[in-house]
């Protein structure tokens, strides 16, 4: 039995439609799974158009998914779509919005398997009225999860971040033990359930330079993030930090982890897209629903010119699935 | 003519003297340069019987220096070392420190080229008195140089770095548009004066995730960080920025540019040491001096067994012969 996957239009003024069609349309993806986009069906046809794709669109309430073409979940109200490539505007932003509601609302009626998100401009969701850091916070809410790690993964390489998409001002303020606990607790649990790893291994990092050189260089590490490793530990949990970032990653100590906990975005998404860019999945690990997304960002530069490269979509879109399945078997 | 260069021991009971000792017997070392160790003799003496290197010291005044052998600055006045590998003692981090001040010495007074520092304990430089957050720091002060900037140097990738040695909860508040400026363009001198660079191209990194987007993640880049750079641009200077850290390195942006500035110590050292462990080299830019150093630190679980690895050592050392001599020819 192959699942659904809901597959959202992202930004429609940048890369979005174009690796979402690209995506669904391929047989390796349609091998493992049976593809739905979820957006505006005119985005669709026009980007299909435009970039001289030649797929056959059909117009689905998913209560019958067709065999023949690829299946979209209209949420367009069959208005024409006001498409302008490479710009951020209110009315991309809305729809962007409004298909990963949909999305969502799939999956936890359980019509769709997983959701992968097409890139959004997080100032165009803004216009539009929807006030989220990112998708990650936005698809939690949706979906009314208590828990969620932002994951990243690349070929060598599984982050989870504490802190995501806040000011670096603001960090050190936002770190508390119970935040290390709750993150590093749900990342061994989805490293368990959905990637199959049964004594998941994790490398903690420190947030200051040489992980605070003993107090020398900032406090964090022996007030928040050493008690809440040892608190891991005493929970059975196989956790061993705080490391300092730069030695951890240029000795290639991730290797010998299952996964990563990061004190900051930038700590974690620097080498992960060096060990592995535009092969990265972002995972959004401890949700309700199983949600990816490729790990870039709209590219409006390359909007319209049949130039974007879906690789991080299919690698996306693969995860998805496989994370279903394990869940299937681990439940 | 060959350049004396003064290699200082470090933390004696790290791995500094062995990776001192052995750069300095190297007939590589020794075609380029007349290498002179500063540090207790005694150190040096028991580290050689302790490797079973074979070795002859000479203690020297540098009034004359003998061509057989190895040449020590002895700082130890004659009193036997109390070498404890693999332990921080107060002992050590004295001796450390006065090394680093004999160096110096001996480079303000042009009595040697340049001085390449052996890696230290910031810890036992603080038990024994030396309160400085690095040594870049305490080199920069003892030299009376007004500026310095932390440089770091790897096969592919050059980065300075605006702040340094301070905790994460510090950097937003420390970073300001003169010092930006200011880092920047003695980042873009010594590009010049130091590299031979004619026109050097400098890459700018913002602070925070997304590079601020445009305001929603921070303002440090609109308020702070853009402003440098246009200064710096009118200026004259070559400067691009700033970029998002994790897709810069990502895409290897990194190439297209001379040197790349970045904001705080792991957003510049985690990339660095990940494009070229082992053979990084710390070099600080814009003193009165020539200063460089392996980029690693004191390993005191490798100390006194044979084990350290010398590669950053000899970069350090060759590219301490490298920037005397463009400084010769370009002044």
């Amino acid at each position: 039995m192959k699942p659904l996957i809901a597959i959202t239009v992202g930004d429609f003024n940048g890369i979005g439609p174009e690796i979402a069609l690209k995506a669904a349309r391929r047989p390796s993806v349609q091998r493992i799974c049976t593809p739905i986009l979820v957006g505006p069906l005119d985005v669709f046809r026009h980007t299909a158009k435009v970039l001289k794709l030649n797929v056959q669109l059909e117009k689905t309430s998913l209560l019958i998914v067709r065999k023949s073409g690829i299946s979209v979940v209209d949420v367009g109200d069959g208005i024409p779509a006001d498409i302008t490539f490479g710009k951020m505007t209110k009315a991309a932003g809305r729809s962007a919005g409004v298909a990963i509601e949909k999305a969502v609302e799939l999956c936890v009626l359980g019509r769709t398997a997983a959701m992968v998100t097409a890139p959004v401009s997080k100032e165009g969701l803004t216009l539009a009225g929807y006030n989220f850091p990112g998708q990650t916070e936005m698809v939690a809410l949706l979906s009314r999860s208590q828990r969620v790690v932002m994951m990243l993964i690349a070929k060598s390489m599984r982050i989870g971040l504490v802190t995501i998409h806040i000011p670096v001002r603001a960090v050190a303020d936002q770190l508390t033990a119970e935040k290390v606990l709750e993150k590093g607790t749900t990342l061994s649990e989805s490293l368990r359930r959905d990637f199959g790893i049964r004594q998941p291994r994790i490398a903690v990092l420190g947030l200051n330079p040489h992980a605070g050189e003993n107090g020398l260089l900032g406090t964090e590490e022996r007030d928040i993030i050493g008690p809440a490793i040892r608190t891991m530990q005493s929970n059975g949990l196989q956790v061993d930090g705080p490391f300092a970032a730069d030695g951890f990653f240029g000795t290639h100590a991730y290797r010998r982890y299952d996964a990563v906990l990061a004190m900051y975005h930038d700590q974690g998404l620097i080498p992960l897209k060096m060990a592995g860019f535009a092969q990265g999945v972002n995972y959004s690990a401890g949700l309700n629903i199983v949600r990816t997304s490729p790990d870039h960002g709209v590219a409006y530069e390359l909007a319209g010119k049949n130039k974007a490269n879906i690789a991080s979509m299919l690698a996306a879109i693969s995860l998805a699935v496989s994370i279903w399945k394990r869940r299937n078997v681990h439940d």
